[in-house]
C-alpha cells in the first residue's frame, strides 16, 4: 500500500495535507493513493456552502464549525478558491483562515485551487472530500462561490446545500432564479440587520413556496427553510442564529437518511466522481502530450493563419489517439 | 456547402438563430456549418461584460448597444445564462431582453445556455461569437456572471473585459482579488448613487494602482480605468456615463490594435477554441457512448457497492477507446 494513503487512513494530518496538495498540483501518481482510500469514503455528511463573493460565507463557516464541535462532531472544511487564470494560484489561499480552530485536532481546514484545465477544480473538490473522509471527518463543509456551471459541478459533491444571500445586491431574486433555487436545501439571509433584509427574506419565502420542478425528485418532502443570520457585530445574536442553522442542517441530514434520499445524493456524487475520473484519464493525457510536444502552439499558429479550423485539428488529434 | 452556413454568411438572421440553437442543443452535425464559417471569424471586437448576478449588467449592456448603434457599429450580444442542473434549461432565457433593439437589423441578441457536460458552455460561447461574426457583426458583447473557472474560460473569448461592481456587497475587494483583477481591462462601479460607492471606487482605484502580475504581459501599457455609472433612475446621467464607458471600450480597442496586442488576445481566443474542440471530439463522444449503452449507470452501481473505484473504471474505459 502507498505510504501516503496508509498514513491518511491512520489519521495523519500532515499526510492528508500533502495528499490534498498533490491533488491541487495534479501530481500524476496521486491516483494510486486515491484508489486506496476510496473504500473509506461515502460515509460523511457533506455540506455545500455557496453564495456570491462577499456574502460572508467564511465567517458563517467559522461559526458553523464551532457549532459542530459543540456537539462533538469532527469537521473537515474545503474552501474553494477561484483560480487566477494568469498567476495560476489561489490568491485567497494565503489569507489566514479561522485561526481559532487551528489547534483543534477535530477540525481540518484546507483551501483548494487548481490550475488551468476545465473540470479540474470540481475533481479536486471531490477528491479533497475523500481525503477528509479517509481522515475520519464526520461533517465536511465545502465553501464555494458563484452560480456558474463549475460551481454547480462542485455542489454535486454535497448532500446538503446551503445558499447564502445578502441584502443589497439588487435583483436578488433573479440571482436565485439563475439556478440556485434548484440546488438549495436551506437558504440563509446573511447580515440580516442590513437594509432590505426583510424584503429579501419575503422574496425568498415566496420563491420557496413556488412549486419546485426538481428533476431528480430528491427535494420532495422537504420544505426549504429560509433562515436569517444576524451580523457578527452582534455576537450573541450571531451565534444564536448560526446555532439555528446548524440545527436545520442536522434536520436535513436526518430527513435524507429517513426518507432514503441520502443514497440518491451519494449516487449523484459518485456520478460526478466518475465523470471527473474519465476526464482525467481520457482528455487530460492527450492535452498534456500535445502541450509537451509544443504541438498546441503549432496548431494555434495554424488557426491564426486560418490554414485550418479547430474542428479539423481536433479530428486529426482524435484519429491519432482514439480507437475507431 | 451547408445550407445553414451559407445563409448565415449571407446575413440571414433566422439561419443564425437556428445555428445558435443547434449549438446549445449540441446537435451533432453542427460542426460542419461551424467549419464553413470559420474563415469569416476573427475580425470582430469582442467585449466581455462580467460581474455578480444583480450587478446590473443587462441594463448596462442595453445602453451600451445603443451607444454602439449611435456610432453606426453593428452589434451582436450573447447573454450567457447559468444552466440549471436539474431542468437543464436557461430560466433567464425566457425573460424579455432589450425589446427596444428588437426591430433594429443592426443588432442581434441571443441568450445562451447549455446542458450538462463540463466545458460545454464556454465552447458554445466561442461558437456563438463565430456565428455573430459570420453574420457580419462588428462589436460583440458577451454578458456573463460570476468569478468561477467557467466564467474565466468564457472571458478567454473576449478582447476587452469590463468588470462590473456594485456597492453594498461587503468585502468587494476580496471579490476582486479573487481573479477578476487579472482579467479586467476596465472597471465599472455601477449604481454609483448607492451608499458605499465612493469607498468602493477608491478601493478599486488603489487596487488598480498596484503592480500587476500579468502572466501574458498583455496588460502592460494600459492603465485600467475605473468608471462610475449612475443609476438608471437618473436617465440623463446614466446615458452620459455609459457613453463614457463606450469611449473607454473604443480606446482599449485602439490600444490593442496599435500596440499589436490584439493578436495576443486573438491567440488566447484561438487556444480556447482549440481546447474546446478537443473536448468535444475526444471526451464527449466517449461519455455519449457510455450513456447510450446504459454503462454509466452500471458503473455508478459498482461505485455505490464499492466493488471498484472511479480510477479503475476510467482506466478500463480508456483502454477500450484510446490507442496506446
Amino acid at each position: 500500500m502507498n505510504e501516503l494513503s496508509e498514513k491518511v487512513l491512520a489519521g495523519n494530518i500532515r499526510a492528508a495535507s500533502r495528499l490534498i496538495r498533490n491533488l491541487e498540483d495534479q501530481i500524476p501518481d496521486t491516483d494510486q493513493a486515491m484508489r486506496e482510500i476510496f473504500s473509506a469514503t461515502g460515509h460523511a455528511h457533506v455540506i455545500g456552502l455557496t453564495g456570491a463573493p462577499g456574502a460572508g460565507k467564511s465567517t458563517l463557516a467559522d461559526e458553523l464549525i464551532a457549532a459542530f464541535r459543540k456537539s462533538n462532531q469532527t469537521v473537515g472544511m474545503l474552501a474553494v478558491d477561484p483560480t487566477s487564470p494568469f498567476t495560476g494560484g489561489a490568491i485567497l489561499g494565503d489569507r489566514i483562515r479561522m485561526l481559532r480552530h487551528a489547534e483543534d485536532p477535530g477540525v481540518f481546514i484546507r483551501s483548494l485551487a487548481t490550475r488551468g484545465a476545465m473540470g479540474g477544480l470540481s475533481k479536486a473538490v471531490g477528491e479533497g472530500i475523500h481525503v477528509m473522509e479517509a481522515l475520519g471527518k464526520e461533517k465536511i463543509i465545502v465553501e464555494t462561490c458563484g452560480v456558474g456551471q463549475q460551481e454547480v459541478d462542485i455542489i454535486n459533491h454535497a448532500h446538503t446545500v446551503v445558499v447564502v444571500l445578502v441584502p443589497g445586491m439588487g435583483d436578488e431574486v433573479q440571482a436565485i432564479k439563475a439556478g440556485l433555487m434548484e440546488i438549495a436545501d436551506i437558504f440563509v439571509i446573511n447580515k440580516a440587520d442590513r437594509d432590505g433584509a426583510g424584503k429579501l427574506y419575503q422574496e425568498v419565502l415566496n420563491l420557496v413556496a413556488m412549486p419546485r420542478e426538481s428533476g431528480d425528485g430528491s427535494g420532495a418532502g422537504w420544505t426549504i427553510p429560509v433562515l436569517k443570520v444576524e451580523s457578527i457585530l452582534e455576537p450573541d445574536k450571531f451565534v444564536q442564529s448560526v446555532a439555528a442553522l446548524w440545527g436545520k442542517i442536522e434536520e436535513h441530514y436526518q430527513f435524507l437518511i429517513k426518507s432514503r434520499r441520502f443514497s440518491d445524493r451519494v449516487r449523484r456524487k459518485r456520478m460526478a466522481e466518475l465523470n471527473e475520473a474519465l476526464w482525467a484519464r481520457i482528455l487530460q493525457p492527450v492535452l498534456n502530450k500535445l502541450s509537451q510536444a509544443g504541438e498546441m502552439e503549432k496548431m494555434v499558429d495554424q488557426l491564426m493563419s486560418k490554414e485550418t479550423d479547430p474542428y479539423t485539428l481536433a479530428e486529426q488529434v482524435a484519429q491519432r489517439y482514439m480507437k475507431e
